[in-house]
């Protein structure tokens, strides 16, 4: 059993490395299939949004000095001049004195330029308009190109792409955009002991769980999960999975390599690819410190833990913001992102000092306090302990640990 | 144009009533699909994980009494009796004095019960080994059982099912699990002003925004949409797109009715179908007051405002959540897993007591600080105002606004 084969790096260098890949292709989908995708070119506005004035509610439309000073007490009286239906395209001018019925969505007559809610009006009669509230220039009316004005950048190449996005293309009229197409990842666990989750239970066996949560976890980060089952660990087997792998994926992910054998194992596979190079081994986080990082013909594959629990909170924290990365996500390794909650730390969190550590975390909920963060008890290994928690605490590489009573930011998982 | 179709409810009250609409039907589905979704039974362990005493570390297993007090200065030296694969059923039993080389996984023989690191031993040669690290029972090796016991309830009907979960289901050998199906969810726009999102622009029409957020909203929140295009405001047409939604979903929304005459339609629509009922209409909550709720053969139909942005922030505080409800989501409307930033509040914001208020806010990052939030400027019906937005900020309908300075929880959208 050797141990030379780690040249471990910090969680910042090994980033570095993962933030050299490029991104995938791009390519043009509708707009609701680019939710959670990322977007491969500036959107420019085509056009005024809306194209012209448009009222917001339902009401009188008018020309904002008409109504101006108008209060219950001393109301303004306006002619309706016109009921204008929501798809209409007024084709009048209003004069002073006048206004025009109109719904929410609306658009404005030429001369008016708010619109004076219904409740704040009262029909006389023979088309006489009690106007009972003041009303101002761009009250109550969306003015054109309010929304984006043609030309604006709307969203710029590496944005990805919300709900509220969609729903501005799709007000811009723009029915495809140009994203980054979902990266094929290549899923493959290797290891003598491991078998098929419906084999039945046998000492000696361990079914294969990293397949499956690895799945989980791509398709999670936005990607798409490609399974190639287990390799037992024998190089020549190895090494035509993944070469098989690398060829259709954009990515490819190993689990496993639990006992040192094995990740050399990996390693080796990975050298004996055409144009291939490991370009590290060992990073400075804990779980996850055996990760290797190599690469393929320009492709990149990731050497993860086999160990259960170690493998998720590596995807967590490394793979994931790396498959966002080669999403085309800018900033995709910042974490700024993740969802934290504050919490109070309930007992201390001693941490080795040069790695950074994740820590699994339970949260209990109090009244008018912050919650309480305890560390899930349990080995590291038991799936349990991750079942169990409700995110991860991280403990800083230039620290010997947390306190009892510190605020700490937990990240929910 | 009538005002008393209002019957304004609280949030809470209008919570209550989407409450009392059942869960779809459960199927069984690959424990990788069920990723997401909500389980419809419980999970009780099939059997032992681990089924045998499994060490955690590539080293030797021993009995721990033989490794007790061994240090650098006062090492242990046992015998190596057995290098054991890892995927080995050991048949024999360990005797005092004696120690087996295993890798991380490997199983246990008879008489170890604890796991010394490879990195805490010294091989000397013929088969003696320098233990120099003490040991405790249980050491670096998972018990029997000790990650789910033959008979334990794992997980609960309601639990919605996690990555590490799916992990957890794996190892127990559970190839399939039964959840509630996801439900297909119907959507139709209404609105005589509505066009194709690729219609040129044209002034007096809008295009047709909602179905394509509520398209990624409904899909976001884990259910499947159906869309069905626009209706324009005629009663005869919305009623036959809505037999035939209702008929196809499991759930319909509607949006449209930003005229109150159309908002009588889809109550008309809705009233008109067999077996049907208005449940509500108006709930005490900005934007959203005009929602409605009826329930036609058993199944929920929700009239949703027309007016694009405030339809979002429904889908956000209600539709999503109900969502999750009829996905089984126990607890789905609690607000406590929504995720949360603290920020300081950049300026006074007012709000009408009696009903609740969902402001945009956008986040300025500050150093050392907690962030900034400020109210999103605009319109309300600007697009670009959920663009801006990163979360919303809840005043709550018992209070008359909250202040600059106030530090407030914003919920990240």
């Amino acid at each position: 059993m050797s141990h030379d084969f780690f040249n471990i790096i910090s969680r910042e260098e090994f980033e570095s490395l993962l933030a050299s890949f490029s991104a995938t292709d791009a390519v043009q989908v509708p707009i609701s299939d680019a939710f959670g995708l990322v977007l491969a070119a500036d959107i420019i506005s085509p056009e005024d949004l809306p194209p012209a004035n448009r009222s917001c509610m339902d009401g009188y439309a008018v020309n904002a000095r008409d109504a101006f000073g108008a209060t219950e007490a001393n109301p303004a009286y306006l002619e309706c001049c016109a009921e204008l239906k929501v798809d209409e395209n007024p084709d009048f001018t209003l004069k002073s004195g006048e206004c025009a019925a109109i719904a929410t969505g609306g658009t404005l007559p030429e001369g008016a330029d708010a619109v004076v809610m219904v409740e704040h009006t009262h029909e006389l009669g023979s088309g006489t308009i009690e106007i009972r509230k003041s009303s101002a220039p761009g009250e109550h009316a969306m003015l054109k190109g309010e929304d984006a004005a043609k030309g604006d950048t709307v969203f710029r190449a590496g944005h990805k792409v919300r709900f509220q996005d969609v729903g501005l293309l799709a007000a811009l009229g723009i029915k495809n955009v140009s994203i980054h197409k979902k990266p094929r990842t290549g899923i493959i666990s290797t290891g003598d002991e491991l078998v098929k989750i419906d084999s039945p239970q046998k000492v000696g066996t361990i079914r294969d769980v990293n397949s499956h949560t690895l799945r989980c976890l791509v398709s999670e980060a936005g990607a798409e999960p490609v399974n190639y089952g287990i390799v037992r660990d024998e190089l020549e087997k190895l090494k035509s999975t993944l070469k098989q792998a690398v060829a259709e994926n954009d990515l490819v992910l190993l689990s496993g390599g639990s006992s040192v054998g094995m990740r050399d194992l990996t390693v080796q596979a990975i050298e004996s690819m055409d144009d291939s190079e490991i370009l590290a081994h060992g990073v400075a986080i804990s779980p996850g410190k055996p990760t290797i990082l190599g690469r393929v013909g320009g492709k990149p594959v990731l050497g993860l833990p086999g160990q259960v629990t170690s493998v998720q909170v590596v995807m967590l924290s490394l793979v994931m913001p790396f498959i966002r990365h080669i999403m085309g996500q800018k900033n995709a390794f910042s974490t700024a992102a993740r969802p934290l909650v504050q919490a109070e730390l309930g007992r201390n969190a001693p941490s080795k000092q040069g790695r950074e550590d994740y820590v699994r975390m339970k949260l209990i909920q109090r009244e008018n306090e912050i919650p309480l963060a305890q560390p899930v008890y349990g080995k590291s290994g038991l799936l349990k302990t991750m079942v169990q928690a409700d995110g991860l605490m991280i403990i800083p590489a230039d620290t010997e640990g947390l306190y009892a009573g510190d605020t700490v930011s937990i990240w929910l998982i």
